[in-house]
């Protein structure tokens, strides 16, 4: 296989995340009981990648019905659980090809869901138009930075290029949330538009990117068909 | 290359598209003189994917301002071209990787903008949450569909399986946009409901579909660290 992903080997699930990653490591080694007792109840990490997106799936239904700033304390949880299913996948000697795919896949879900539920908030206040269209595109934004990469996988380019990893991303909207549960919704519509454009561009860099790489592997092979017939 | 993705070699453009096969097909002979003056102007098939997304915008934008019907026949047109680079690629030597990347990457930004075009037009009605929250998930399902693929084609495993082609899922909103435009939104917000249906079936059929062909995989090589160790 000559696609790349150092994410989708040894490090299933540790990658992206909600959390930066000193919070990330300064949770596992809090969590080491929990990862524990996980293992104790016979929890695989794919189970654990379910329950993770269950519980945003609970927090986006409580931002949805205005309950902003315990719907980000369940959405941090949920963030955590996305570094145990990593952390007991490591255990359990290494990840599968499988519970990449799974986590990544659930992880999308996961985020549109996120958004769902902020488009849900903004119904119930009083101009949702602009909020709404914000929210939207910042959803189709998220969506077009990770199906950018991984379809340049799928023709054996790696797309890591961009700003705006998911991280960052989803900290800026946990924050903004609890900011628009604390009185300030304009500030979370803000964060919103930032996101639309720091995923506008990274996808646009990954287009550009994705041509580049395969102008330069065109450059080394005798010509376009060759190309073709190696698929 | 393990992954096999027969769309994505020779038949670039062609696969995946918003009209039936047949309609393409006769559509394909009526444009021949389109195809001919493409060339004529230098127009590569990259240029006719970008000219297809732009026309989709268009009619994304038209149905958000409640021009439902006029939208409806842009969106066609820009349907029409989406036939038209995959032809103009094949007439000059066949598909580049890069036209194949770029080409199921900007049909998923036109099917995302036009579900948020729907959602502008919902949101101009006087009972929008259900609506909305309708086109929010088909856009999230019709996103997850293509992503689950991209993403299983990244661990090598196809995952051409499920229900509700791009093809059909879009007739259906063509169709239900058209009826809202003569009077009978509810008909389009059923149509909704079923894409949402039909591509979260999908989706499910298609993770359970990777989980197999990994198990499978794994039955064959001696064990879980020699199959990471591949990557």
């Amino acid at each position: 296989m000559s696609a790349s992903h150092p994410r989708a080997g040894g490090r299933i699930g540790q990658g992206d995340s909600i959390v930066p990653r000193w919070v990330k490591d300064a949770g596992r080694l809090a969590l080491a009981p929990v990862i524990r007792a996980a293992q104790a109840l016979h929890l695989t990490p794919n189970t654990v990648t379910v329950i993770g997106l269950l519980i945003v799936v609970v927090a986006a239904v409580m931002i949805a019905n205005g309950l902003l700033l315990a719907g980000a304390v369940v959405l941090l949880a949920g963030s955590v659980l996305d570094a145990v299913d990593g952390a007991l996948a490591r255990l359990q000697g290494g990840g599968t090809p499988f519970g990449s795919f799974l986590d990544s896949t659930l992880d999308r879900v996961g985020e549109a869901v996120l958004y769902a539920g902020i488009v849900g908030y903004f119904l119930s206040t009083p101009e949702p138009a602009l909020p709404v269209l914000a929210a939207i595109l910042a959803l189709i934004g998220s969506f077009m930075v990770s199906y950018s990469r991984a379809r340049a996988e799928g023709i054996g380019v790696s797309a890591e290029v961009g700003m705006a990893p998911r991280t960052e991303r989803l900290a800026l909207v946990i924050g903004g949330i609890a900011l628009a549960g604390l009185g300030w919704p304009a500030i979370l519509v803000g964060i919103l538009w930032l996101i639309v454009a720091l995923t506008a561009a990274t996808v646009v860099q990954r287009i550009w990117h994705v041509w580049r790489s395969t102008q330069s592997r065109l450059a080394r092979s005798t010509s376009v068909s060759d190309t073709n017939e190696e698929r």
